[in-house]
């Protein structure tokens, strides 16, 4: 059975179904309404965030398992606000379908999105379904803030020390196997492309398909962190141009020192068999969902990685592989640019 | 120009500089950060809605001039607002840019946004824009209710009046008219087809073309009636389906009478000069944007027009045309279903 078939209101009726908000006391109205209307959820200030997945641009039907897609279009969201250090309460969904997406799609993507949220305490407030040629899924978040107005990006001074909260790589490696034919299976096994594994460990690729089909936010760490450091954002885009940008909010410089960056460890061996140098491919690959933060030296907390320090402006965005300090590589632009 | 030669951070830039928000008082984090962080607007409830325009399905961007997309687009989720009686606030922008659009267009696209928010009293907060293959513009509005929890589809009783907010039919007649070839010209004049113009009046066509292209909210109309109606909601999708919408929810019937539903006066002369029904045709079509109410006959108040009343469900949605009842015409879906 396909989408098309349900009709709107039995394509809605199956989504709210399958995730959670009905009879919640924050929701005075929830889905079905005009608007949804919801309960102040906190006294102070609140976090609001809006990501967009598009097939063609961020993902595609035959790589992107449809749970998955489920996951990562809330994942994506959590993320903004773990990097705010704000708690996520409720989420408006819009959907934008092919007819003939199968319903048992639509079923597994309100699963993967379901099981995320239930996890994270976060509840369906209404949204938006309509026809569309390519699939899309619109996802606008809202959180509460314990107090203050959150981890900015544009609090960092020289001699902050830089850290993230987890490896890195692992997204931008699974998205190369993506693209050159590998896919993550029902199982979660690698499958390989019909050329072979170029020397590919297996359990190495699914790890790196697995990170950038399911990327995990760091709630927890962003809540944590949020009472320590000075500045910080969610790694989307990259090591290599999420830097940039705190160091442009913030008027400072970075100084990052190669061998203490954390390159994932399944993205290292997908990288050495396919030739490519590992540290480069950590510091520009997008995805990740790390948190980077600039945090006064004394405030490091366990469980975060230095990675470096915040200069002044002057002295630019460099990364010093063993003495020499280069120019940090190219990083994924959705436009380029000039 | 073309947006891609811009730059993500370029895009972002120009949108933002056009449209308000830069210095509200409301946004403690405006544009720019991970996520908004606003301080919340008013002690009482929340109302939130997300309406997405996607280019294919909610219009072709060979008929829809770029700053009128711009007004629509936030024009459709104030109208879910307005259903609310709320009062809108703030809201996210999510763009999908195909990378070959012109910067002129998305200027102007921001000129009209910026005008029709400028005009509502909302803010940007912030957003998220990635290159699309095709157009699609997202938003999401968060606002406040003066109290209570706002005008919902539920309230309903049998013995309502029912009423609506303006004349009908306008939007459906210019959709009609742009899928024969007609255009809106850069002066609001109507551009007819090549074929000619089938005897459609040129002020009544370019009338049509703008009721579809650059609705309305009825943002003073629905934050007065909240106080005074049972239930009530926009008429995006039509007469016809809306209502059964607000019957279903309420658990009633209708009973529209079709003498005095206000068929708009370029509607019945387009639809008269191409042998349709004007009734039948204000009926269905959708897009009209304006509200649908049921109220205690005694307190519809000056400005609105009655259409009919709310029966016992077991009596169905029926239309009287001078005695005899016929059932609805079929109503426009998105996904037409079983």
């Amino acid at each position: 059975m396909r989408v098309g078939e349900l009709g709107e209101a039995g394509v809605i009726e199956r989504v709210v179904r399958a995730l959670p908000g009905a009879g919640d006391r924050l929701l005075l109205r929830g889905p079905g309404d005009d608007a949804a209307v919801l309960t102040p959820p906190g006294e102070g200030p609140l976090a609001w965030t809006a990501d967009l997945l598009v097939e063609g641009t961020h993902f595609r039907r035959a790589w992107m398992p449809p749970s998955l897609l489920g996951h990562k279009s809330l994942a994506v969201n959590l993320s903004d606000l773990a990097a705010m250090g704000a708690e996520p309460v409720a989420f408006l969904l819009e959907l934008g379908l092919p007819g003939d997406w199968p319903v048992d799609d639509l079923d597994a993507f309100c699963a993967g999105l379901g099981e995320l949220a239930r996890r994270s305490g976060v509840i369906l407030a209404g949204g938006d379904t309509c026809a569309s040629a390519r699939l899309h899924v619109g996802i606008s978040l809202l959180g509460r803030l314990p107090a203050g107005r959150g981890l900015g990006r544009d609090g960092a001074r020289p001699g902050d020390q830089l850290a993230v909260t987890g490896p890195l790589g692992a997204a931008a490696a699974g998205l190369e196997l993506l693209e050159a034919g590998w896919r993550l299976g029902a199982k979660g096994e690698a499958c390989p492309p019909a050329a072979g594994d170029g020397g590919v460990p297996a359990a190495a690729a699914a790890a790196a398909l697995r990170a950038h089909l399911a990327p995990e936010p760091e709630l927890e760490a962003g809540r944590q962190l949020a009472g320590l450091a000075r500045a910080g954002l969610d790694l989307s885009d990259g090591l290599a141009r999420d830097l940039r940008r705190l160091c442009a909010a913030s008027g400072c410089g970075a100084y990052l020192v190669g061998e203490q960056i954390p390159v994932d460890g399944a993205a290292a061996a997908v990288w050495q068999a396919r030739g490519r140098d590992p540290l480069l491919g950590a510091v520009a690959g997008g995805e990740d969902y790390r948190l980077l933060v600039a945090l006064p030296p004394e405030a490091v907390p366990a469980g975060v990685i230095p990675v470096g320090r915040v200069t002044r402006a002057g002295e630019g965005v460099r990364l010093d592989r063993g003495g020499a300090a280069e120019p940090l590589p190219t990083p994924f632009e959705h436009f380029p640019g000039p």
